[in-house]
């Protein structure tokens, strides 16, 4: 490393800078509407579905999304199991009340997600996050403290209630053990949302009461990781929190075994996608597979990647060719579509 | 969970089974130019850095790259601490040479990176792989124990080779202690593969031996995360293997905040660029940031964010704005025209 | 040029030659689903249109989705002239069928499209196009005579029969001239295939019908320019047949200029959507604007540019900005959500 | 037609209104970098192409811009025709540069392009085009008659003096006919440029001394058709002229059927892609093909298809299938690299 910025600096100083940085309180209201999603429309009105399905006729991403949907029914037919990933920017979304919706109703058997969904479902429980605009002044957003995702304003205020909350909550967990592997954390986390009072619009909190799994492979990098950050430097004790991920491995190699049947829907890409579909492997391959993406193929990434390059891995099943559907189209349209058939 | 299909296997038998999904031997002989780059080439050659710089008045993504240089070119200037972020792609391409020859050349300070990067760094120093098409056909392939990576082919055997080269590094590791956080671990392990023959093309080893840190938030996410359940499974003793990640977020913002002034590269999408620009915050915000990626903003992902948007979180600073700079390309064609930028 | 192929070649044999490659009969029966789109059961279903608006509040592209719906809306309510653009593959999928609907119910009042749209807007009521899949042997399909447009096979049989339509067409119109501009040419088109049995699923029949001009500023290019050409070269009488794009650039112009209030909606990119936003330039620019494309603004084409770089040209009124929408979304999927907006 | 806006406007006064919109007098001086390229920079310093060969075992779209090179080296060996189609971004960027350097120096056959590029490279012959940023206040921009192309910038007093030329130019076409064929008109174009004095920069010229076609289906669509239209406004006489491309469409098949051999280069999407690949056809399909495009296939548009999909077509020889190559990058950064194919 070249030479430290701050050779002299007091450690709380450092801190206390630190969370300056990243603990602001928001100084604007912001005026617009909250984000949200109406999953219950989309699954009450039969219709919905039906266009879905109709769409199969169009052609280019219309079909492939119809494809999806037959897909996805077939999946439910079948009564395999349902894997669900999803990248970061679906927690900050309104399909994050999807998500909470399909688990709630018991039609997602297992998850893997990023450290954001996690917050950000907790977040969001704690203060509105807002629709904006793509192009806005980012440097007035900062001194206003607002953080922009796309077009969606997050108040930092939000993440100063989140820290609040979460030092409550792993104070809670190392009452009973110092080392926590994701998927235990995460679901005593929804245990412990319980007490918060917007707790049903969790995924997070469904997960733990419906019993299903939710693995996070990279727990660390987000606000989660800020926060286990400044836990962990403001007492001596609380220096002994661990975070493991080598449990988790096993575990979810032992779940994706166990499976009878088992279906993988991938929504974005990266790492929730990645750990997904290598899940599958471990059973000999996913039995159907759908992807949601935006990526593109020709960079070599999972995440434009195609179900059958994961069929030259063995990660989907060769024989399960024609039960993969591949969407090119940002997920917040093409969910709410895909929703009914999870209700067929 | 539904029912399992395996309630009466062996234990045994499962863990056999398993290994002949993810550890196949490959079959066919494959003839193909090796994966591999030339960065000394582009490095001595003046007139490749001079076509990147003249490519500014070119417009559209050309302007973008020469921007993308003078903004490297003005961090090594400022001696500023150039941290290094990029996803998995990059080290299954020829880029790993490029990561290598920055790394060894001492232009990188830290690296953030993904799991399989580290993998296919070890695991290029076992086995070629190998140059191949887009489109073929993935079920004979996966017959043949070929696995594909876009226009790449790893075959199965090197992570054959892999996971007895891993064993003996968790072994070793293990003879001091069970607890390891991901970045002492991969340090280890690029002492430890000192003793591979092809070990002066690594990454990982060269960052060892240059004290440069690597972090990797998800370790377990990829054919590393495949070796550690292996060897968890493999004997009672081996199960008290952990890996923290908690203690690598302390160790990473510790060293955002030390730096005096901070540059910050993200090479693709996902959990490195988001993990690189999240540690910047804990400095108040990157001084210089370059990103180079094929991803779109209109889905909201990190992947496809440009760095105004970072700028209103406060991961680059508001000061910052001109000197940043956006490459909407795949960085197999982008890193080799900006290599010459790190040698001015 | 370089040294010609066929010397010696007799006239006549040229043209048999080549219309061995362009006009060959399909020796393969399709089994699959015929190209339609179901307009009516996303107008007639108040619930899409509903869920379009809620969409709103998700975020990302949902939103942008739901802004558009929104401008069109206004510009129904403001009682503006809807132009419409849309680029070859539109006219391929089923949203041909949806533009026929909007044309039919008086929706449009202008429309600005390809020579693809024109063709295949004729060849679908002569021959069904059919669902198939992006991956396909090519080479076998060429064999076959099936002619592939992404996931949609168009039989080249659909040609022949065109062929022999057009001229049909062409004996008429060179009856009473030897000279016409592309949107009369489209125009006596329309009134010509009041004679095909399915004429009424024409969009073509239905500006006819209902006088709403169609532009084409390109007319040759695509299977019409084959028809052209072979009907030129077949009598030396039909050699006099030209046809004049000047005279529409005014007839375009000067219609642009009476328009009160303009709204654009291009869906696509390309030559039809440029034609469109220029001729709103000889207005003063257009009140409310909606794009729907799938390409990147990266590349500095007009297909992937936002409607701002539009108000820098005066295509746009610079007080229309809040008037504007930008869906980065396939049209497939897009347009059906939208299209209640029209009937609102 | 809903009710005209200026039912009692005066004809003069229209046309002053609408060149109010159109030839707007810059009040801006730009104090940018004007955009240019440096063609003879890649061609002579061999470095350049070595670069470019030696990517091929880098992976991904670096392999896929080496195959590309290798099929134009080939195409070159081969003494095949080269046929260049371009759109309209190409002509706006320093790209020009490179391909009037092509042009002059006798290495393609025949150009299908657009009428921007047409139009832009006269304008480039009389004023500068600036580099400037993505994001810019395009209100400001309009205010000050700033166009803004990507992030390049055109003062609007470039169409003022193009519009001068222009008027001189048709008056001289007249003085023979008043029915020109496109390629006529830009050959007769390409002739009239000599007396400007920075004419040996342009295309259009040197396609003209050196006797390459230059087609262009297209031609009102841009400020040429502006340009015509005020024109044919101005006076009675000159509402004669008529531009007919039924001619070009013959000659233009005329021209494909006598290559001996066919090589295709399509730089962007859309017409100019379209329209070469078609001519093709005529010919039983081109031998050898390089698509370069930013385009997405998912959306079905020809300017994101593979060349496979032409293989179906007749449009590239089946047995061409590996002297193909698809080149999913901006031009601005690919072209530049590949030059030096064209020189071996």
């Amino acid at each position: 490393m070249r030479a430290s910025a701050h050779s002299n600096v007091n450690f709380n100083d450092v801190i206390k800078k630190q969370k300056s940085f990243v603990l602001k309180k928001t100084k604007a209201k912001v005026k617009a509407k909250a984000v949200k999603g109406n999953p219950e429309f989309v699954v009450k009105n039969k219709q919905i579905g039906e266009l879905t399905k109709q769409l199969y006729t169009v052609g280019f991403t219309a079909t492939d999304l119809a494809k999806a949907y037959n897909v996805i029914a077939e999946m439910r037919k079948a009564n395999a199991s349902i894997w669900l990933g999803f990248s970061s920017s679906i927690g900050s979304s309104g399909l994050r009340d999807y998500i909470t919706y399909l688990v709630k109703h018991k039609k997602i058997d297992c998850i893997i997600t990023t450290a954001s969904c996690i917050e950000e479902d907790i977040a969001k429980c704690l203060h509105d996050f807002f629709i904006a605009d793509w192009f806005m002044d980012d440097v007035k957003l900062r001194q206003k403290a607002l953080n922009r995702i796309g077009n969606i304003i997050v108040p930092s205020t939000a993440y100063v209630k989140l820290e609040r909350f979460f030092v409550g909550f792993l104070d809670s967990l190392m009452k009973s053990s110092n080392v926590w592997s994701a998927s235990e954390l995460i679901k005593q986390l929804g245990k412990f949302m319980s007490k918060l009072k917007n707790h049903e619009q969790s995924f997070v909190y469904w997960a733990y009461k419906n019993n299903v799994p939710v693995f996070c492979p990279s727990l660390t990098d987000g606000s989660l990781g800020d926060m286990i950050y400044f836990y962990k430097m403001s007492k001596a004790a609380r220096k002994k929190l661990h975070i493991d991920i080598a449990n988790d491995i096993v575990k979810l190699n032992e779940l994706a075994f166990a499976t009878k049947k088992l279906g993988v829907i991938a929504i974005g890409g990266g790492i929730a996608k990645h750990h997904l579909i290598n899940a599958a492997l471990f059973r000999g391959g996913a039995d159907y597979a759908v992807y949601i993406t935006t990526g593109s193929m020709f960079d070599g990434s999972v995440s434009g990647a195609l179900p059958t390059e994961a069929i030259s891995w063995g990660k989907i099943k060769a024989k399960a060719k024609q039960r993969t559907a591949f969407v090119c189209a940002d997920a917040t349209i093409a969910l709410p579509l895909l929703m009914p058939a999870f209700f067929e």
